[in-house]
């Protein structure tokens, strides 16, 4: 990873740093993280750095979206049911299998108490994160699997929010039964008799 | 409510330590929450206090559980929809219009960073809060209302947890709406053909 200071092109310089990024927040967590510490990593000044991300939240943001990218992609088969359990299944795994889970929960925590975090972390993260979900129910909605009327963002709220909700209050384990169990109840719903609603 | 050290009934006194608390965690916040403050406000010692309450956050909770279980009563008028729509309601509205959306957020996100104060979460909160609502979901399968093979402990992830999610996330607001959508998108199901699952 450490290279010399060569003329190398902004993008190739920036995914660099973000890679660094992403590697040392997901071995070593939040506390130790560091603007120095990417820098170190990555083979460029911290003035670098300083061009593009402002603040310590912003670059771990930045690092932690780009390392989960390729992991929490959205797969298209055309089965909104099977799409959303491989991708759930993906995003447990993530949290609970490798060192994201905590990484994510301390920035969290973190952020209810540090209101440029906070606004980094809707920015940078949880934004963009829940856009890609939406356009992914968007998709399945434009071929009519999507029930007329429901709110995809509503959808995000007790798909991926839930799995929030177990990772920051974690009274229960993040399973990937848990994450079959999430589509399930949404698609078949919970209820016997729909008769009263 | 202060008052002097007359030999009070303990259920007594700890009821007026656990309003304290209350009061003092929901109009201060967690930043300033002290035992001493509490101590003195409810008229008792903080020996008094250590005697059942090890820690700050320990009394923190209890005060919060105390303050709130009135307002996040499960009602039972054997309309589970109906009944599910007013208490989650009633949830947001304690999270959104009072000091306890910030104050929980507060302790959930400190917990994050102190296992101590998560243990005592949990035990203290979050696991007693979660049991409720399985006990009023449990009553609504005994009368055929919840699909068999459905586990209300998923069902609590996708109503309370999706209200979490947007407290501790807050990319969109918490709305009578959102509680109204929560229990539609359960009920109804999200989707529009349901052979392909």
């Amino acid at each position: 990873m450490r290279r010399g200071r060569g003329r190398r092109p902004t993008a190739e310089v920036h995914a660099e740093i973000l890679t660094a990024a992403g590697d040392l927040l997901l071995t070593k967590g939040m506390a130790t993280f560091t603007i120095e510490g990417v820098a170190d990593l990555a083979g460029v000044s911290k003035t670098t750095i300083y061009k593009s991300w402002s603040s310590r939240g912003a670059l771990a943001l930045a690092g932690y979206f780009h390392a989960v990218s390729t992991t929490l992609a959205f797969p298209d088969t055309g089965d909104m049911t099977a799409d959303l359990t491989v991708q759930l299944r993906a995003f447990i795994a993530l949290l609970t299998q490798t060192p994201a889970g905590r990484a994510v929960a301390e920035l969290i925590g973190e952020a209810q108490t540090d209101p440029d975090l906070m606004a980094a972390f809707l920015d940078r993260y949880a934004d963009p994160r829940r856009q890609l979900a939406v356009d992914a129910m968007t998709l399945a909605a434009a071929r009519g699997q999507l029930r007329p009327g429901v709110d995809p963002q509503v959808v995000v709220d007790q798909l991926w929010g839930a799995c929030y909700h177990r990772l920051l209050i974690p009274s229960l384990p993040l399973t990937e039964a848990f994450a079959a169990a999430l589509v399930r109840n949404l698609t078949h719903g919970v209820t016997t008799d729909q008769s009263h609603l």
